[in-house]
This record gives structure tokens, C-alpha cells and sequence, in this order.
């Protein structure tokens, strides 16, 4: 919108699925970011119901979510699960609500956009009713890729990711904590998210295995959203996903093949001042992303940009990427949809 | 030697470092595997001496190092550091000791034999006076390849690690602990031995970083020891290390390619049984390599193995390796050298 135009009115705001970790992150990202709220709706199962949670200062009560939910809702962020997704974004559509979802229910569908804002929000100029947030790594690899990939022909990624308890929501953050103090302290720990121990250990995705390819399921999201997302259907990835003892903030280890050589300062000047992107890269203090610092900000951290000499052909380049999941890997990405959507409107 | 052949006398040994993480392994490894040892001596600096260590069971008085300290000694084991080596080792060859030398002293020196014994052991058919030990994750690395490389031809690797503290020494492996201790219990900590927080934290490599490539010396000695093992000079080797919070296990997550499409079937069956190695590979249950389970075990795990779909020339193949560093990576490999020696001595 420019300068003339008033603003839209605030609109009404559903949070779907507000206790979870995603749901609290919500609430800090529409804060942070001064997203305009008329009125929140913290949506939540049963049990959750009659509770409440702080919101700019006041608290607001939870509700039970239902299909009468959604009457006046303008914005529904869901984060409750793909099956909650999808028996209810449909409901939330069909009540005049407009529906940023962080599940995978729709992602791969061709009529719902999958958005990062940075890389493809152009791609948003109609105004679809549901629009998908996308998984955490490939949301927060492609914000650092972005700046390249508009200045370059990239033909190949090869990563490696760092991930965080946090993608496996609250009861995975509290697993972790609880598992490490027990090993601190000597003591037996039965884990009760995990068939394994988390404390000091480091374990492949605990998604699901596909049994014929041996990818699993955060695998084969990161493959196919990226492609999505940077419109080359057939760019071929090589992705192992593999959890750390961290508690919120995704690593990425990766290499970026492009059809030509490009120098690294070319890379480090694109990325300087990249939105959404901050570049971290200081080799003489062995200074590089890292999830301590990582954690809590907007910005994915961007640095060991380095010519990889495992490419002959000088085609390629490493980086280490690192971003905090609850917020540019999901919560913070939906808020930045909504006010993609909101500028869109004002146009 | 054959059943026939009397066994040599049990060496005297020394272990140069006897109160640092490795030097503790060495302990732990020479009993592990039954090795002969006539004597033990216990070389530290100055400030250890007069402290003793266990040793099958009997306390081993812990001696200053000095110019005299290896009169008699048949093998010495030094893990001091590249400065210690440099200086005592050609002292400790002088004085009829064969050395076997954890630091990356000699590693590249062309008259020494840099031994993997699963791997190149067969390079042991002289009657070196120095032999070294590689890095840790070229050890760990090239155990699992060892089978492979056997059999196909490699013609790149490229591979992301997941490295434990032990990698920096008993005072990084206290500092994990010790921060992650005051994480939980929310209170302040000041690192000692890195420039930042370890607790749920992931760093790159904290190794001097050679400023023209940016590659930092744990990767330069990945690739030129893993090169040198392999007796591939100019193999391709893309590699990123990284530290992550765990106690005493290394994991890659590696893509090998190969000259041609092997298929994964034919790989795994390759690794199965192959010396020094563990297959963990079971997509059903999701179970996986993990230091959880590498950590005091001789084997390096193995599994996820895939086709890398990254590679649209179907001739690449990933896998997650793990290996106890202080074990495979460090004090027992040292071990089997000795082995390997005495084995050769005797034929």
C-alpha cells in the first residue's frame, strides 16, 4: 500500500492449535512484528478450553475448537497437525476466514500457494483463500537462497541439516531437557517422545521411512517444497535430515551447485542485506551461524561461504545456514504471509 | 603368526599424554583388547607426575616426560600433541621404541605410513619407526570405506560431521557438561575453552581457519589424510565440520560416488561383516547410527544407506557413520597398529 492509502481495517485473528509450541511462537511473532489484531482467537482442543494465554498484555481465553469456530475470523493460522488442517481449513474457508497453514495437508496441492515471502511472495497476487507454510528447512533454506537464486542458475543442492527439538513440538523441547539432566545427574530417564535417549545424541528424523527410497518423510517435504517454492520441479536435491540435541533453532549444511562458476564475494554481496537473510561469515574470529545465536531472531544467519572442493568443475559452493524453526521456519513465515496478504489487499 | 610360532616377549609400553581424554583410552584400549604389555609407563608433564593411574588392576605411578623417559621401551603411544610429538618422538626412536603418534605431527610426511589398519594395514610391511594415527574422522571415515573402496571405484566423497567435544580434549567434553548444567538450571555460565556457549549449541569446527580457501584445519586434514589413506591423491572430498553437543562419538553424513551405479543392496552387503564395521540400517523401526550407541564400542556404525536422489547420474549413495572418537578415532586404532606390528613381527 502507499502512503495514501488507508489502512485495511485490523482484521480478526484465529490462532488454531494455540498451546502448541507453534501457537505460543504466533503469539510472539504477531507481537514482534506489530501485526494489527481487532481481536485474537486462541482456538485449542477440550482440554486446553477455559485456560488462557497473555496477548499484548491481556490475557485471552482459550477456546474449544469447533466448526462454529470461525464465525468474523479473517486471518486462521493453523499449526494443530495436518488431519486438523484438513477437516477444518475448509470450515474456516467456507465461514469468510482467509487461512495460512502450517501443516503439510496442502502444500503439494496446486491450487494452494506455498509461500516464503522472500522467495516467491510474488507469487501471491490472486487472493487464495488457503496459502501453506512451508516445512521449517526448506522455509528457512530458501530465504537464504533467494538472493541467489534470482541472480543465478542454481542446478543442484546437497545439504546436511542440524535440527532442533523444537520441530517436534513442546513435548520434544521438554524430552530433551528432561533426558540431559538426567544423564547429567546420573540418573535413569524412560523416554517417552523418542524410542531413544536424546541427551548428548544426535539421531536420524523421526519421521516416518519411505521403505522403498529409505528417505523419510522430512526428506521428501524439504525435496518437494523447495522445488515448489523456487519453481524448478525437477532440481535435484540431496537432503539428510538428522536431529541434534539443540533446543530451537535448525542447522543446514549445504552446497549449492550453479551452472557457471560464481566467485564467493559475488555470493557474500548478493547476501548482504538480503531480505530476511543476515551474513555471519568472519573467518578470522572463526565467527559463523550458530543456533545460540540463531535462536529468538527474525533473520536466518548465513556464513562458511567457501568454494567447495569437492566439485571439480568450480561450480559449487558450501554455506552454512542456521534459523530459528518456531519462528522463520514456521511461526514468524505465516505472520509474514498475513502481511504479504493484508499489503496485497491495500494495493 | 602361525600356530606354530612362539608369540614375541610383551613389549614394554609408554604412553606419552597418559591424563589426557586419549591417553585415558589407550588405557582403556590396551585392556578392551587384551594387548601384551610387559610394562606400563605413564608419561605426563611435570605437574601429573606422582599421581597414578589404574591399570588391569594395578595402580601405575604417572612419570614426568623428559629426554631419558624411554630407555627400554618397546612402543611408545603419543597423545600430547603435534609439539610434544615433534620434539620426543625422534628422542623416543633413538632410544629403540617404535612410535605410534595420535597427533597430526608426521601425518603427511612421506616416510611415515599414516595407517588405518582395516583400511590400509597392508601398507605396514616394513618396520617403521614412527607410524601415525590419523584425525579422527578420516579414521572413523575410511573404516567404513575401507569395504567399499575394496570392491568400486570412489570418485568423490562429500560429507557434513556431527562431532563430540571429546574431539577438544577432557577440558571441552567438562565445558559441554558444565554449560549445559547451568543452561538448565538457568544460570549464567562463562566458557573457558571456547569463545562462546557449547550448551545446546552446534559451531563449526573450532580449528585455525586457513584464510585464503576458508576451509578450517579439521577439514584440511579430513581430506589430505583420507586422500593419503585411500592412496587417492586427488580424490574429491567436499567436507564441512561441525561440532555439535554430544559427549564422544563422531557422526558423518556422507554421499559417495562412485564410477559407476552400484546398487545400495550390493553395499550393504559389502558392509556386513566387514572388519571394524556395524551395519545399523533398519528403515522399519527407524533405527539408526547414533553415538548414543557408537559411544564405547569398537565398531564404527553404519546405515541410512540410500541412493543419493541429488545425483540425477544414479552413480552416488549416502550413508550416516558412527564412530567413538576416543576409540576407532583416536586411542583404539593406535591400538591395532600395535597389533598389526607385532602381528608382522612375528610372521
Amino acid at each position: 500500500m502507499n502512503a495514501h492509502t488507508p489502512p485495511a481495517a485490523a482484521p480478526v485473528v484465529a490462532i488454531v492449535g494455540a498451546t502448541g509450541a507453534v501457537g505460543a511462537a504466533l503469539i510472539h511473532s504477531l507481537t514482534q512484528r506489530n501485526f494489527p489484531v481487532a481481536q485474537l482467537r486462541l482456538l485449542a482442543s477440550a482440554r486446553s478450553a477455559g485456560r488462557s494465554m497473555a496477548f499484548r498484555g491481556q490475557p485471552v481465553a482459550i477456546e474449544e475448537l469447533t466448526e462454529d469456530s470461525f464465525a468474523g475470523v479473517d486471518i486462521a493460522f493453523f499449526s494443530a497437525g495436518a488431519t486438523i488442517s484438513r477437516r477444518f481449513a475448509p470450515i474456516a474457508v467456507a465461514a469468510g476466514a482467509q487461512v495460512i497453514d502450517n501443516s503439510s495437508a496442502f502444500r503439494m496441492q496446486d491450487d494452494v500457494p506455498l509461500i516464503v515471502p522472500e522467495a516467491n511472495g510474488a507469487a501471491l497476487d490472486a487472493a487464495p483463500r488457503i496459502i501453506a507454510n512451508p516445512n521449517c528447512i526448506a522455509a528457512i533454506l530458501t530465504t537464504a537462497l533467494a538472493p541467489l537464486h534470482q541472480r543465478w542458475s542454481i542446478t543442484r543442492l546437497s545439504m546436511s541439516t542440524y535440527q532442533a527439538a523444537s520441530g517436534g513440538g513442546a513435548e520434544m523441547m521438554e524430552e530433551l531437557r528432561a533426558s540431559t539432566r538426567a544423564h547429567l545427574d546420573g540418573e535413569e530417564f524412560e523416554p517417552k517422545v523418542l524410542p531413544h535417549s536424546y541427551a548428548f545424541n544426535v539421531f536420524s528424523h523421526n519421521s516416518d521411512i519411505d521403505p522403498d527410497t529409505g528417505y523419510n518423510g522430512e526428506e521428501l517435504k524439504v525435496i518437494a517444497e523447495t522445488r515448489r517454492i523456487l519453481a524448478q520441479p525437477q532440481l535435484p536435491i540431496s537432503v539428510t535430515c538428522i536431529r541434534v540435541p539443540i533446543l530451537r533453532a535448525h542447522g543446514i549444511s549445504l552446497s549449492i551447485r550453479f551452472d557457471e562458476h560464481v566467485n564467493t564475494d559475488s555470493i557474500r554481496h548478493a547476501l548482504r542485506g538480503a531480505p530476511g537473510v543476515r551474513l555471519v561469515d568472519d573467518r578470522t574470529a572463526n565467527h559463523f551461524p550458530m543456533p545460540s545465536e540463531a535462536s529468538g531472531e527474525q533473520d536466518v544467519l548465513v556464513g562458511r561461504i567457501r568454494d567447495d572442493l569437492g566439485d571439480p568443475s568450480g561450480r559449487s559452493v558450501t554455506m552454512f545456514i542456521v534459523g530459528d524453526q518456531l519462528l522463520k521456519g514456521a511461526a514468524q513465515n505465516a505472520v509474514q504471509i498475513a502481511e504479504y496478504l493484508r499489503a496485497r489487499a491495500a494495493a
